[in-house]
Parts: C-alpha cells; sequence; structure tokens
C-alpha cells in the first residue's frame, strides 16, 4: 500500500508526499495533532492539516526565527517565546549563552507531549530548566502577566486556527508593552506570495508601534511557495545590520544555516517592503 | 468536473494544481509541449511533465538568469542564449540598451511556435530583429560556431531529457572556449534542496574553467522547493560585487524583481557553497 498525504496550500494548489508510518494521530481541544513518518522530509508534525515541522527543514525557520532577533538585540537575557510548542525555537533561543529564563507560552500541551515523545531532536529542549512552560493563549497571558522581556519570539501556526488572535493589533500593541525599551520582537508573518495581506498587515502593525522594523525570508521547503516571511521590530537597533558582531559570528559556528551574510542578505530578498531597518 | 495536473517533484514529493483549461498539448520530436490555464499560476508550460514557465513567477527566474551576469559584464553587446525557447530570458536581456545581438538556440522549434501563440509575456519577443533563434542542440551549435559571445545564459531545462548534454564537462569547457577574455557563464543548476549533486557538480565544473564563480538563489514558487539556485562563472569581473553600479539601478526601474541589493544578497542565502566570487 502506498499511502499519501496531502495539504492543501491554496484551494487551488497541494503539496502531496508519501507516508512510511503514521507514528500520533490526536485531537487536543485545539486541533488535530499528527506525526508522521516520511520518505522526503524525515518525521513531520502536521497540525489542522498544515505542515508545521520538518526534521529536513525545521532547522532553517528555527534558526532564523530565533537568531536575527537575538543576535539584533545583542545581549538577551529573558526571552518569550508565543507558540512553538515544538521545542525548536527553544532549542536555538538556549544557543545564546547570556539566556537567564526563557518562558514558553504553547496554547495546546498535547503539541508539547507529542513533541516531547516523536520530535527529541527539538522536543528534549523543553525539559531544561532555564525553560518555564505555560499553557495558555499568546494574548491572555500578555494581558495579566506584569513582566518584561528582551526578546519576544512569535512562532504561531496559520491565522485561521488556534492562532488567531496572533496578528491582531491588540497582539501586537501588548507584546510592544511587555518589551524592554530596547527590545525586539519577531513574528513568522506566513508567505509571500500566497498571504501576502497577512504579511503587509503585520509588517503594518509592527511600524505603528516601533521604531526600526523590516521583513526578511528564509527557505522553507515545506512551506507553501518554499520561502517565508518574518517581521522584526526593533525598540533601538537596526535589526537589518548587526551591530552585535562577535555574537553573530559565535552563533554561527553552531548553526546549519544561519550566519551573519545571510542575517543581512535576507532582509534584501524581496522588493515588496518598503523598511529595511530604518523604520 | 474538477481537473488537476500533478508534478511528481521527487518520488516521494507531488505538486499539484488545478487547471481551468489546457490551451495546448502536443508531442514534438523530443518532447510532450503542454500549455495549462491555471487559478493559482495563470498559464503554465510544462515539458514532459516538469513545470517550465508560469504567468505568476517567470519573472522572478527571467530577471534573475539574465541580469546578474549581464550587470556583471557591465557591456554585453552579443549573448547567447541556450535552451529559453520561451522567450523570457530573451526579453530581459533585451533590456540591456547595448545589446547588438541575440542567439538563441533552442532543440525544439515547436516550443517556440508554442510560446508565440499562447505565452505573448514572453513568446512575443522572440521576434525582435536583434533575436536570432537558431533550432539545434546547445553543445553541436558551440561545436560548429566559431562566434565569440560576451556572456552565455543557460536557460535549460531538467538534466532528464533533451538538455542532458547541457550539464556535462565538454558542455562547460565549450561555453569557456566560446566566451570572450572577459565573458560571463550562468547555468540554471536546479533545487540546492532536491538536486544538490547537480549544483555542487555545476558548480565544481564552473571553477575548473572561470577565475571568479559563485552561486546564487532566487525564490521561484512554482518549482521544486520553491528556491532555485544559479550558478556562474566569470572571466575578470567578481559576479558578486557589483562594479556596473549605475547599470544595475537603471536596470532596476525596468524589472519587478531584479535590483542591486537583491543581487548582491542573492550569493548569501545558503552557506553550503564556497565561491562568494573569489573562484
Amino acid at each position: 500500500m502506498e499511502l499519501w498525504f496531502t495539504e492543501m496550500q491554496t484551494p487551488y494548489l497541494k503539496l502531496s508526499f508519501q507516508v512510511k508510518e503514521i507514528l500520533a494521530q490526536t485531537k487536543s481541544t485545539c486541533q488535530e495533532i499528527v506525526v508522521l513518518d516520511t520518505e522526503v522530509f524525515g518525521r513531520v508534525l502536521v497540525l489542522d492539516g498544515f505542515i508545521q515541522v520538518t526534521q529536513m527543514d525545521e532547522y532553517i525557520y528555527h534558526e532564523m526565527i530565533s537568531h536575527v532577533p537575538l543576535v539584533t538585540h545583542g545581549s538577551p537575557g529573558e526571552v518569550l517565546v508565543i507558540g512553538g510548542g515544538d521545542g525548536g525555537t527553544v532549542r536555538e533561543v538556549l544557543k545564546h549563552p547570556e539566556i537567564k529564563k526563557i518562558t514558553l507560552v504553547e496554547i495546546d500541551a498535547e503539541v508539547v507531549e507529542v513533541c516531547r515523545r516523536y520530535l527529541p531532536e527539538t522536543g528534549s529542549y523543553l525539559d531544561d530548566r532555564r525553560v518555564h512552560i505555560q499553557i495558555e493563549d499568546g494574548l491572555e497571558f500578555l494581558k495579566n502577566n506584569p513582566e518584561q522581556f528582551d526578546v519576544i519570539i512569535v512562532d504561531s501556526t496559520e491565522p485561521v486556527g488556534p492562532a488567531k488572535t496572533l496578528f491582531s493589533r491588540e497582539f501586537f500593541r501588548s507584546c510592544w508593552n511587555a518589551l524592554k525599551e530596547d527590545g525586539v520582537m519577531v513574528s513568522q508573518t506566513e508567505s509571500p506570495f500566497y498571504n501576502r495581506d497577512i504579511l503587509e498587515r503585520s509588517f503594518q502593525l509592527t511600524r505603528e508601534l516601533f521604531p526600526r522594523c523590516g521583513t526578511y525570508f528564509a527557505p522553507v521547503p515545506s512551506y507553501p511557495g518554499g520561502i517565508w516571511s518574518f517581521t522584526i521590530g526593533s525598540g533601538r537597533r537596526n535589526p537589518c545590520k548587526i551591530e552585535a558582531k562577535e555574537k553573530a559570528q559565535s552563533i554561527n559556528t553552531r548553526c546549519r544555516y544561519y550566519s551573519p551574510h545571510i542575517h543581512e542578505s535576507s532582509f534584501s530578498l524581496f522588493p515588496l517592503y518598503p523598511g529595511k531597518g530604518e523604520g
């Protein structure tokens, strides 16, 4: 028997890959959670039918969503990750030696459990003593938590399911309020080809709040269109031009994709967005 | 009735899109030629089951395969295009005012005819008086033609069908011999994720011949993995650092994707390749 999984990337576009084995399939209160073992991507985490994490390319996504804001900040001690229950972003944040505490706010406890069990390359980092896991909606957490952070990383799913509130003006404002003065916020903002409305709106919301902002891109072949966008806002430092050069170099040695060259080049991949760190 | 076209991107990975209408379907002596009208990509040229050109994203591929080598050269008068029977590369080359003659060597006369008829945004440029079309295999043409070119652009199909010879050492050497001293050659070299062997071999063959070489990348969502590679060799000028800055700026104003920023950044998208124009 040949088993194929199909993702509806848009109503008119499908990506399908052959499945060797279904490792997990469950419904939480939030969504359907599936882990597949595949020929082309290795193990794959699928939430509500959308590919979230694959062993083949997760390193690019997780390195880029983490190191661009952390290197921009320069000395991040306290980091908030919203979403990211798979642990990949936490793994990358932990590569920065100054990190004192990572608060991970994930809405779905079962995602965390499934990833701990089936995706140890990312999930095992959730057990580090510096990681504090809070099972809660990201916006609700921000409303009730008085802590201030150096960096906020919004590592969400698509804006159609449980992550819908994470693309609202209220959410961006709450992040801005929860950052220290020189704080940095980054959000995953979908495909520049198939979700340009989301990307443009997120860029606009970021620009309304942050003195400096920009959009950068990274190749993620398992995501629709193969290239993904991240929108970053910074209270002080220019995210597109590395000031903390030594830090960038030292992180580079612990990465497969991120480098200072790639950091700066990733902002110059599309002519669509005005922000080049100048705000 | 719902009609879907499926491309086998690898034996384990398929991309499918909905088809509104089959505009052309024919078999030439070389391959099967199909033109589809689709919701997501507009019109699509498919050769032997592989997507070649879509109205949605062809501008990125054609601008990048053309302007990076032409701006690197600085003053290209005579250009050889191998493959490219759709006319998209020719359209871009014609944006350079110094162009005196473009020789297009396409193996399949029927591709040229089909594109003239169904893809006028690219095909109509084949009728420019500066374009000389030769229906012949690229390697055979180079063996028998004594002309010398400023720039050679290898705009081929996958290395499995009629384009197989265009990835051989003999072909790269023939291109090198057909270039003037400061000449520039570029080849499309497939996906950095799914065809890394082809990319690495092409880079190696280029480095054996050219004093300066490099690999650059551009997003093409309709191609496997969504990001595409181009390998460039240059007789004199560094392809990764623009010398002809005014030329780059003036071409920028006539492009939707290419810009001097993108030109230089496109070389820093993957940490895999040693060549950064230093040879």
